[in-house]
């Protein structure tokens, strides 16, 4: 089977990711200025920044929580009418590492049964990270639990990429366009709250969480079930962004990118969790969960294509 | 022995506890610019904002250091005329991890006599953690070391409330008034220096830290000692804010909230500490020590309440 | 052999560094409205701070990314006409932890040649820390991969000094002139990208990077050899800066400071490294590498004085 590819991934371009652009380097003042100005914004969200100051450049802009936090994030003015902001992302640093050390989004101290939600970081308002940092470390920031969003965005960026590259570098990007998330309180924090990301939550298929259907910017339903091992083919439909998906051994994963689950080894296509998986213990447990369950980035039976295993899950929120 | 209970832990209203308000998913931009707009008070603690600008609701603020360090944290503008700081929290994560990682007030590398200080936090300028994520994690912010108090106020909240509940979910509240902080340099940096929290300082009892009387806002005296495990009623005395009690094998705790030490069972309500504890190696290792030594939550012998383990315990200046 | 000496780290000196003036405790209003309308300055480095603002006082200022990032960090205005910027630190939490948690510029998951790069800070855009405690953790902020810099300048601070006491308590402070940073793409992000700071890039001495000479502000070429055990003396040549240095079993450190290594034992005088260092596993593995292979500041064979040990390595562009 072939590892999924588009124009984007191309690996002689990817080569230059890191190189700064001289515009980086020889940035004017006024541009400078043009930037701090931004801080004058009041706003909760990509969104209202866009409607109600009609900025319409991606970067990073300030914004302000209701309680009046205020922290700086990343912006997609540009997909689909813009407005979209990062809230998150999901790093694997660590393939190797089962549940250690920058698996905030499972558990940081191991494969434990005492501890079902693992860091429980889906549901509380811990913030880590930066957003120039997203594509190098795991990212949460405020806007995760305080901005009232409909629809969600997902861009899968290569790891270490600058932020200018994001867009143009992304191995795939996708939104909704439902306004699902008013059905679910707003936001992550809320829906996590109705479908905890625990050990023991539930049964596999049957108490799942709700599967979103996608619409592609770039990439097809196709292209996001081959990025996952060909073992997996035969139980995910793609074209769809997924919640709280369940394991056969009733361990709970936390978001299924670009496939709506069908069976029992979500774990090997869903990132995020609880705190224990009992499959395997402890090599199940980390926040790109089973992904290099047969060999890192083989894309042989169960494991990912290196190019997903190497990505950043951006979550953005509108 | 009954736990401890006030009708502000009812428990039908703790599982309210993580809902947002309307208030909070809608509020207005007005609100937000005048949230923003605390951005150009100039103070270095919530005693100087209440004072110099008249503000007197509780919520985030921003402060500045004597070296120019500007951070937001909680302002608590109502209780005993108000103007109290949030320097710090001390949550337990993982009463199961035995000075691992999130063990900020002790050690997150393990129980080891060559670390006697451990982290050493106490008396140190790292800072982390959020205001808004007191409840879900440790936090610490520069006022710790900067701001020069003469008293301070300590809330015991549930895990996870969000800050608009921190109030009236607060399981006790009390604050000092003889101010004492002036006696010791001002801060807890400065308490610590003179008390080194680390092993082997000294004896139990005989080479204590201070112990200061306190006046309840919420709870009494007899509440505070019955959040502890009903073993330690003999070697406490209600009613009192103590610092650096030592136990019978040495080992070095921080902070005895609500109680004072007349024992050398310290590690059974004290929270914080040095990198050693002795006895039963790793088992009282940890931020909450021996809060759990039989059992979890169990309130049996030396345990402590569930109430109490669960609950992360801010610490306020004024 | 003696260990180093200067005035400035004079021993009834050092007692004092914790100690607050009174001018800390006692800081006018009209200081802090000072300190707080540096936030109107619009500059990418402190270079640029001093020449465009005529800002000379050393202290905290607030700096601006080419992408928006706006944070504060320590700004040398006085050193060899000022406009030195404080990028990073370097600092050991803990000589007993092999490639433990605080192993930032190493690895914090262990000597494993699965991890050749370990955590790979020197090459990607997570920041830790902050300025502020810069001498009691490490530090890296956005400056690291942001300034376009021609030169460094590194200090070796006593662990826990405040930054109104750094200067003054250094142990070791110089600069280089010759603006080799413009050769290997400005900061240190860049040059490590040629230079990768990873187990099995090359072999020692041949493929080495970069050493370059410098310009002693505190202290002199023979006092940085001293710093370091005996053992290394016929290896090292003091009076330099040197970079990417390979020992002889092919693990990578990152900085040599105030030495040209010339032989393999580079583990025993340079400060971080890659994740894998096959010599004694894991005992070379973690930010002060093997600075304490023949006990703890001991300045015996291979071991560094323990000013050495104990004292953070600040890295300032210019």
């Amino acid at each position: 089977m072939n590892t999924p590819r588009n124009v984007k991934s191309d690996p002689s371009k990817m080569k230059t990711r890191q190189v700064r652009t001289p515009e980086d380097s020889k940035v004017s003042l006024d541009r400078l200025e043009e930037l701090k100005k931004r801080a004058v914004f009041v706003a909760r969200s990509c969104k209202e920044l866009r409607e109600r100051y009609q900025q319409s450049e991606d970067g990073l802009y300030y914004l302000i929580t209701a309680t009046g936090v205020v922290y700086q994030t990343f912006c997609d003015m540009t997909t689909a009418g813009g407005g979209w902001t990062l809230v998150a992302s999901v790093h694997e640093d660590n393939i190797y590492g089962k549940c250690t050390l920058g698996d905030r989004w499972t558990s940081q101290q191991g494969n434990n049964a005492n501890r079902p939600q693992g860091d429980g970081n889906w549901v509380n308002m811990k913030t880590f990270g930066t957003a120039e940092a997203a594509t190098a470390d795991d990212y949460k920031n405020p806007g995760y639990y305080d901005i009232q969003a409909e629809d969600m965005s997902v861009w899968h960026v290569p790891n270490n990429s600058p932020m200018n590259h994001w867009n143009l570098g992304a191995i795939m990007r996708y939104h909704t366009e439902r306004r699902f998330l008013s059905l679910y309180g707003g936001n992550l924090y809320q829906l996590f709250q109705r479908y905890p990301v625990k050990y023991n939550a539930g049964a596999h298929l049957a108490d799942n969480g709700p599967s979103i259907p996608v619409v592609y910017d770039l990439g097809n339903k196709e292209a996001s079930k081959m990025f996952y091992g060909p073992a997996t083919c035969g139980e995910t439909e793609g074209g769809f962004l997924s919640f709280r998906a369940i394991n056969a051994e009733r361990a709970a994963t936390a978001i299924c990118s670009g496939v709506k689950p069908k069976g029992g080894e979500v774990d090997a296509y869903c990132v995020g969790g609880g705190g224990h998986f009992p499959q395997g213990d402890p090599n199940q447990c980390g926040d790109f969960v089973s992904f290099a369950w047969n060999g890192y980035g083989t894309h042989v039976s169960w494991s990912a294509a290196k190019e997903m295993l190497e990505s950043a899950v951006l979550l953005f929120y509108r």
